[in-house]
């Protein structure tokens, strides 16, 4: 265990950086893992972080000393900040001051769809975004794709909504979904407000793929006409439309539901 | 139409503290619409506004325009502000610049429940709120019961996330939600993650009452005690826990599977 008291000190400025931009974590490859939830998730799906930062008040909860305990068994490095430095590296208020360095995963692709997998096309707020990964990672669904347009998977807020989840998922950033969905060997469900198919009218015992759209336009319509299927969640009311997050959830779940029975 | 310039105009600053602040919205038992889908919902579902507000620019956009001609011909109040002063008013980033003013609606409670219905016991975060409130809206059920500690619906930003809901929607605030299911003649499901009662193993098909709890604790021990049914949402993967508006959307949405069939 180290301390470091100087907020000079080019390690604590590394980690001031990569708290504060999105664009300096995409540039590393790496990521900041907020309390006690995540890092403890983390250590039990992935093992070792590449660092643990602590602040000297944090140290006596008795949940971040068995924390620390376990990356110190694990050899990973631990450093402590007096409460004041550590301050300017966490989002989130009234946080219990643990943080984790992690390399952000980086799977290599599959060159086609084998299992079921959601595929998001330009869904862009963060909460929507970690939302739908942790619904995918509770339904058992494993991948997760990406386009460009979509948030930021490893930013503090899509793993604050994600709850971990990102553990358990392999999740594939800035693809090209027209090319994935090309050479697609399973059903591509397009969801859609204004489709003419209903969920509860598709096979789903089998592996899908999900395609979800931006919150606002929806699946854009190149890989809207490419998708197998357009599906529609019936619905019962005044409301139009839904929340993409909601959508999600009711699709992974009737698939769970189909294959259960 | 009347245009205020000055910043010391009583009304600019009823709208500034508005604006600014949950309590004086609650005081005041009046709550502020902003952007066009929000302002277009209420005049389509609930009529006249109290008093519309728009900047001097957005008159020149075509749907603002539409509005406002709509909201003369009801005879509603329509101010106009310069665009300097509006800015102080909204919340909204890269907005449209048009503001209702409305009465915050607050129905009567009716003695009991008799439709289907939602009961959020806790339930803290705005966005969660505003989306369950908008799967319900397009579900079809139409009540929704609110505990004290629940975040207030009318709030700018929940109202964002059920993007209208709230018009088709009878909202009902600070509801002692044990007397409620005291006297309950319908079902009261509690959500649960602990329960063993799989939700597809409920007959849905008759109104019930769907109980949600907060974030992180879920559903108060109290209550949980006095709901009909404990039920959990089978899982298939090793996230173990869903977001609370995710969960919400899987239970209306299969409700109204099981009554469509």
């Amino acid at each position: 265990m180290k301390t470091v008291t100087s907020r000079d000190n080019p390690f604590y400025k590394e980690l001031k950086a990569l708290a504060a931009s999105s664009q300096a974590r995409r540039k590393a490859g790496r990521t900041l893992l907020d309390g006690v939830h995540l890092c403890q998730s983390w250590l039990d799906l992935r093992g070792a972080p590449a660092h643990c930062i602590v602040s000297e008040e944090a140290l006596h909860n008795p949940e971040v000393a068995d924390i620390v305990e376990r990356c110190e068994a694990l050899r990973a490095h631990v450093t402590v900040l007096p409460d004041a430095l550590f301050g300017a590296l966490s989002q989130v208020e009234h946080g219990v001051n643990l943080l984790f360095l992690v390399e952000t995963p980086a799977p290599g692709q599959p060159a086609a769809m084998t299992v079921s997998a959601v595929l998001l096309d330009g869904v862009q707020d963060p909460g929507n975004v970690g939302s739908i990964l942790r619904s995918a990672g509770a339904a058992g669904i494993t991948q997760v794709f990406c386009s460009p347009g979509t948030a930021f998977c490893w930013s503090p807020k899509v793993l604050r909504a994600a709850m971990g989840a990102h553990f358990v998922l392999e999740i594939f950033e800035n693809v090209d979904l027209g090319a994935l969905i090309e050479q697609s060997n399973i059903p591509v469900l397009a969801m859609s407000g204004y489709a003419q198919q209903k969920l509860y009218e598709v096979d789903l015992r089998g592996p899908v793929a999900w395609l979800l759209g931006h919150e606002g336009q929806g699946v854009g319509p190149e890989l809207m006409a490419m998708a197998t299927h357009q599906v529609v969640i019936p619905h019962g009311g005044q409301v139009e439309s839904l929340n993409v997050a909601a959508a999600a959830a009711i699709c992974f779940f009737e698939q769970l539901r189909q294959q259960g029975s």
